[in-house]
């Protein structure tokens, strides 16, 4: 057949939308409401065009230096992708066989189960609790044995948080790769970088990202730490030149200016909580959220009818059908004008 | 296991070296050695950085109208990659089930049999013929079927075309997808395009990339054309955000400005034809080139050895050992000052 099988039947992943329209306040793809650092502005702009000629380094080396240093490792435990988003695939190929399977909590990010779906393995879910909080996962279907992991800690879109403790304990008796993606972390508490970073790490990989905290989701760059031969395994599976010569020159000035990243998560984090407690208000059910975004059940109207009702009012958050999320929406935190249009859009709605 | 089989076992692409040092005559990895189009450099300039805080266009709809628009089709024909690296990377994903094989022809693309590789398939090579032109290629091996082609076409090392018409009539029979991986085409003096285009096109892909006649190595993009059920195969297992925004401009700012590309690459062509000139005046045996290198058997070494000797006189160019290409050197086609150091170096080793 000219096209695979699993590819003919496959459901494609749908992101976010990407409205084209200026006037939108869009709070559906938990990208930063600030921008990114006068230092990635200064990068692109000296940015020797000539130099595009060249093919890029393929291995990052002053990316990895900086990242190393940063978090006390050494560069060879650090891997670079095209987006956090390449890593995940890199890893269905690298970490997977193909009578393995892929496995996840449940909610978590529904990439995962479409991950799964183009390794050709049988994805399986591990149902958070009542409260969306970790319970034992599930680490086998049908005599089928999950061999790598995929834990997004904060979690989306639930916005909870695994404890590190607990992340280390299952990482200890789980024989397969387990990924944490940290794509949230920087709004967080705490993180699990101290597990990827030990000495006696077998086999976790924390993944960071830049398109959250470091407001570069359109330069498509993201890193993971972790045990050498993890590491060696996916520079092995890579294209060759997987991340471009400006990513590697706008991700390196955005990791020189940490403060400005910092700076900004702490004004998300402050909007954060204050919209949260205006939900709660409101008669919201709100989780407890270490991410950009809220994760919650609105009082007097179905999320669904919602959604469209604050889309047909130019604002964009995101709905999830499924048991588990299909009552609820989740709003990324956008900067404070923006969330006081959100709540006087739904004061005016409630008034209707 | 933590890592798969066929990984651990795997041996990774190795490209073309990317020397540090700045005095470095570099004829290694099929560059161009002229500067990208202004355009481009002024669509970097004027890139609003804040603009990179959200995600980018996830279906590329700007360079695909435009690309439509050049080749007279439609775009939802058009696909575009981080590098045609990554289109190939999802083709094998694609368009090859677990019990198929990837097939391409020998001496090609070296990376087609890592792909395979990767992909956990039999790679089939199909043998050039004793004067590396096409001959009807093996398209099973050991009961296992070939069902993606990939040919590169001007090929890769040797530089040689196939005809579009011997193209076509192979794709007509071909059971499976073929791509005709067109990365030189624009240094050649035909391609295969209106195949690709065709109405009753059912296997056809034609590639192409911005990194040689370009000049936007660095960048990391590529594109291809083929059937809407291929394509649209293509956009089901691609990353969501597969192709930066940053790269996304500085892309379709390179299609607005194609006579600039087509002024270099008659320069390059002009070069090439006066260096396959010298060599074959020195006794080398020069394969016929539309590409932007030639591959040349030296008259007084052997090829490895003034492989080394170039390299330590600061010039670089590709040797691949093998049975076929063990007794050649690939050489890029720089610029004329180069390529007259190039023939002075030589004419410096052959007197020692």
């Amino acid at each position: 057949m000219r096209i695979a099988k699993s590819v003919r039947t496959l459901e494609a992943y749908i992101p976010g939308e990407q409205p084209k329209a200026k006037n939108v306040i869009k709070l559906n793809t938990n990208e930063n409401p600030y921008p990114p650092s006068p230092k990635c502005a200064e990068a692109l702009a000296k940015f020797d065009i000539d130099a595009l000629r060249r093919y890029p380094d393929p291995v990052f080396t002053a990316m990895r230096e900086r990242i190393a240093k940063i978090w006390k490792t050494s560069p060879e435990r650090i891997f670079v992708g095209n987006g956090s988003d390449e890593i995940l695939t890199l890893a269905a190929r690298a970490f997977v066989e193909n009578d393995e399977a892929i496995g996840s909590l449940d909610p978590s990010y529904s990439l995962y189960r479409t991950l799964a779906d183009i390794r050709n393995v049988p994805f399986v879910p591990s149902p958070l609790s009542d409260s969306f909080t970790w319970q034992k996962p599930v680490l086998e279907a049908n005599g089928v044995r999950v061999s790598l992991f995929l834990l997004t800690n904060p979690n989306a879109p639930t916005g909870t948080t695994t404890p590190a403790e607990t992340v280390a304990a299952f990482a200890k008796k789980f024989k397969g790769t387990l990924i944490v993606d940290e794509a949230y972390a920087d709004f967080a508490k705490t993180n699990c970088v101290a597990l990827a970073t030990a000495a006696d790490n077998r086999n976790v990989i924390v993944m960071r990202t830049f398109s959250k905290s470091f407001s570069l989701a359109g330069m498509r760059v993201g890193y993971c730490i972790g045990p050498e031969d993890l590491i060696e395994a996916l520079y092995k599976v890579k294209d060759s030149y997987n991340a471009d010569a400006v990513a590697q020159a706008v991700a390196l000035a955005a990791l020189n200016d940490l403060p400005w990243m910092r700076t900004n998560a702490a004004k998300v984090k402050k909007t954060r909580a204050r919209v949260a407690k205006a939900l709660a208000k409101r008669g919201w059910d709100v989780l407890p959220s270490e991410s950009n975004f809220l994760f919650a059940r609105p009082a007097h109207r179905h999320a669904a009818d919602l959604f469209h009702e604050l889309k047909s009012r130019n604002i964009f958050v995101r709905y999830f059908k499924g048991p588990r999320t299909g009552d609820r929406l989740r709003i990324t935190v956008g900067t404070d004008t923006e969330m006081d249009a959100l709540l006087d859009t739904l004061s005016t709605i409630d008034a209707v």
